[in-house]
């Protein structure tokens, strides 16, 4: 019998109601071995996204992950106030949990993926799917950052898709272009997970309903959680379903799930006052020609899937029904 | 019997090989009574596109349509020298033509513009497919140009397609992104035909072959030209073949073929000196629910087509074979 390999990962989050999923995938993925957490304003203040995400991770049965309080403002100007329109005054679409335990992490989010970096030399994945303030930070703390890391997966941008926080700007991105800026010129592997693909790869009410039903409160606060989230999709997609921007990045990290389109072309971030500011400039000049190699690129840009992925999702939040990891969670509240 | 309704038009041009292809398309067409040409630096020089305009004009009958130089740089900055590459040193692919005797018109191309609109005041319209600088120096000379004009199409921009001269922008919106924020700004109604388009409806060596079989100097001078304009398309679409600008944009404006997809969206342009400069940042954002109306917006974004395009363009350039009033032009030298 052979045991998938499992990662070392550092996951960076503003949990969010789609955070939220990619944070149980990844803790129900046997490819993750999740080392440590941090936490950036996006959704949600970096505060009350790492409330959230201690939360979730005792209702999982994982309190014993680190999570590290990191940046409340993005490089330049200051936190506008998240998008309660989208994930509840909370973040979590208005769901209640039971508070956990466990207090944050005594180092901050930028200095725990340099210590994790240093631990897993060349093999520690880090997977970023809020605004990149932290990641910029730390590769200013240790430059050897891209060095260290295997490969780095994010959620962020609009490459051929319109964006969604203005007409070309994705919200990650356009939340913090200079630390984006940063990240991206960096000198390693990188993988952009953008609206292209995000928005085109959609759940459901059946799988929602598949989710509610599933006996374990893990799946089932989800479920409830996307009840909120598939409100604000109701205006985008005109029924009831959602993107699901934060897992499909968490399953393309892992390996659950295949790009297919995936062009490896230079990004710039516009960080002009312009119409443009915050938009991912992916070159995809080579369209009409199955992109050619363009020498210098190194960001993956990923466009389009192989095979469907929400029943992977669905499946794969499903197995905590089965797990023994989050057996000692049944039974906590989701009121 | 009925006669097609022929609309007055004024047209703006850099010719240019597509140009030369869509200035013979309104000649063929019973749609369109080419009043004025306007010529601007864009693909060569404003100069040397009057020239081939006026030999082209000769080639086909039509020299008593007169053309008027305008503008030589851009609203800002200068003209760079055009893109021999594309179009070849003398702009039509080194096919040489009878140098024509008629001479410029004595005002310019934006005066002419002017003058067109005061002349046929609601009925009068325009097609512009080089740089907007003659159109924004036209709003500046008659500020109730809008007014005046029945309707402007323009062959410019890229909406959710890559761009041609950056990663995001558009040679002609490009070359002068500071009037085209004018010409968009302005009240009047809009179809924009940008490379969403003009670069899914290709033209293929069989009809480029059809051209030069067809007996008469005009589509056999135009054929010998995409020769040329094939070979820098071989570089992006990997075959010989090109994309249709210019002629599409004709086609549309004159209401040979129709748009399928063509939301009414917010169009902004990027002056921003980033990566982003020239880009048509066109909110598209309305995609996932077939584009809901926009209060305020009023540019037509075409995004595809109904039916063939190459068809009925060439089917328009063979009728030259057939038509009285080019049969003066038979025999003229194409070299």
């Amino acid at each position: 019998m052979t045991t998938p390999i499992s990662h070392p990962f550092y996951f960076d989050c503003d949990t969010g109601i789609d955070d939220a999923l990619a944070l149980a995938y990844l803790l129900a993925s046997l490819q993750a071995d999740v080392r440590g957490i941090g936490t950036v304003s996006g959704n949600v203040s970096a505060a009350v996204g790492a409330r959230n995400t201690l939360d979730l991770l005792q209702l999982a049965g994982h309190a014993h992950i680190p999570v590290a309080l990191g940046a409340h403002d993005p490089q330049t100007g200051t936190f506008r106030g998240g998008a309660p329109h989208v994930h509840g005054a909370n973040g979590i679409g208005e769901v209640s949990l039971e508070a956990a335990g466990a207090g944050l992490a005594q180092e901050t989010a930028a200095e725990m993926l340099v210590r994790l970096a240093h631990e897993h030399p060349g093999t520690l994945r880090v997977l970023a799917i809020g605004p990149l303030t932290n990641i910029a930070e730390a590769l200013r703390l240790e430059p050897e950052l891209p060095r260290l890391v295997e490969e780095i997966t994010i959620m962020g941008g609009a490459a051929l898709a319109p964006g969604n926080i203005t007409a070309v700007a994705e919200a990650n991105i356009a939340n913090d272009p200079e630390a984006a800026t940063d990240v991206l010129a960096a000198d390693w592997n990188i993988t952009l997970v953008p609206l292209d693909v995000t928005m085109s790869n959609v759940l459901e009410e059946s799988h929602r309903q598949e989710l509610l039903a599933a006996g374990h409160p893990v799946p089932q606060a989800l479920g409830e959680m996307l009840g909120y989230y598939f409100r604000f999709y109701e205006g985008i997609f005109g029924r009831a379903c959602s993107a699901m921007h934060d897992p499909l990045a968490a399953a393309l990290a892992v390996g659950g799930v295949k790009a297919a389109v995936a062009p490896v072309v230079q990004v710039d971030v516009d960080t002009t006052d312009g119409p443009g500011r915050g938009q991912t400039v992916c070159d995809l000049r080579g369209l009409y020609m199955d992109y050619p190699e363009q020498p210098g690129a190194r960001c993956r840009v990923v466009l389009s899937l192989e095979g469907d992925f929400a029943p992977h999702l669905v499946a794969t939040l499903l197995s905590f029904s089965e797990s023994t990891t989050a057996a000692v969670a049944v039974g906590a509240a989701v009121a």
